[in-house]
């Protein structure tokens, strides 16, 4: 599943703290795209997240988990995305979480289903900015340097440039993908229809399709057709 | 020279801010050590850094930067180690100064010839603990827990347990060596004879004999013993 994910172009992020209807979630899921991933920066619970794993898993696309906070962690996902903000003022969110989830829990970590993501959070009035205390000040040079710290010096296998909420600079987006040797290169913000999302998927390796799902279903489904 | 590296077990590391006479460098150098690494936590230029590597340049041996800041990074060595300081509280020393020196001089980096050190700094009275700004008071599972995110989650090819000034508790780096899957383990910190060093390399992969040279000439050499 870990190699079968580098193939993947669109993604659609779910959020367990936000209804979507049977109707909507079976029109997300035949929908043609690669996967879908569940998370969120805030909300994100074991109940919610299992009750929206217990829905997609309907459908025969993988599913994934992206780890915001060990209380949600639920157990059947097809991986766990373990993001490290390189760009946090906090060292808890690059390693420390991570490092304490181990301590706690190290026996019990399906070491085989984690990948790691190099995150780069970049929209500083996000919830995740503001969560993880994200220094967004950066030249886009300082953005291809933190996402080289994490192809180069860190052989990370991702590196997911996080606009939350806003659509990116997709010249910044560009220069990274040009400069990244191994790593895989993820988008995600502000991605509202078809168009904005063959501009990122034009400077990426995928995209991450998540907030107008729940604002406009219709639109959100148009993205899908960049991967057809 | 990466995959030789690998296969070091004595490693002795010279400070360019201490003296050191041509004939006690010679014996250094011709030990049989497997490789001599130039670095320190405090006064170390450009200037005494060249000065050293080019007196060690005399002997056939591998010579190695390990560097603590960019002003002092010289050419001409053959591998350049560059440390993530795990337990950091500060940013800066995780990501952020190999950040901000891949923002200015990226186009000059020689990738190749970097490999990136998961460290661990362990003694808080030590230099290196009060510049990183490190916390250690860490129980031997938080010890492995940051030991498996840089082994596990990084991929980090080194992980470097860094008891600087001290010797370290054997039993926590017996700990880690176990739990490491990929990542070669450097012990470093209060070798002072053969028996310490044989104590520690029974727990690592490879040993650092530093200040002792500056202390004990005859007993830092006799600590190569565990080579050979």
């Amino acid at each position: 599943m870990k190699e079968m994910m580098k193939s993947w172009r669109h993604v659609f992020k779910l959020d367990p703290d936000r209804e979507l209807d049977d109707r909507s979630l079976d029109a997300v899921c035949m929908s043609g795209t690669d996967a879908i991933m569940v998370g969120g920066s805030s909300g994100v619970t074991y109940e919610n997240t299992i009750d929206l794993l217990s829905r997609v898993r309907h459908y025969e696309l993988p599913c994934v988990q992206e780890v915001s906070d060990m209380e949600s962690i639920v157990p059947g996902f097809d991986l766990y995305l373990i993001p490290m903000v390189l760009n946090s003022s906090n060292p808890a969110w690059i390693v420390g979480h991570q490092q304490q989830a181990i301590e706690r829990f190290g026996y019990l970590i399906p070491w085989e289903l984690l990948v790691t993501e190099g995150y780069i959070v970049l929209n500083a009035d996000s919830t995740v900015a503001q969560l993880t205390d994200a220094y967004t000040e950066l030249e886009p040079l300082g953005v291809v340097a933190y996402a080289q710290v994490a192809d180069k010096l860190m052989s990370l296998p991702i590196v997911y440039l996080e606009y939350s909420g806003t659509y990116g600079d997709m010249e910044t987006v560009r220069a990274v993908h040009e400069e990244l040797e191994d790593a895989q290169l993820i988008y995600g913000g502000g991605i509202k229809d078809l168009h904005t999302a063959q501009q990122a998927a034009a400077v990426s390796d995928t995209i991450v399709v998540g907030n107008i799902i729940y604002e406009n279903l219709e639109q959100a489904l148009q993205t899908v057709q960049v991967v057809k």
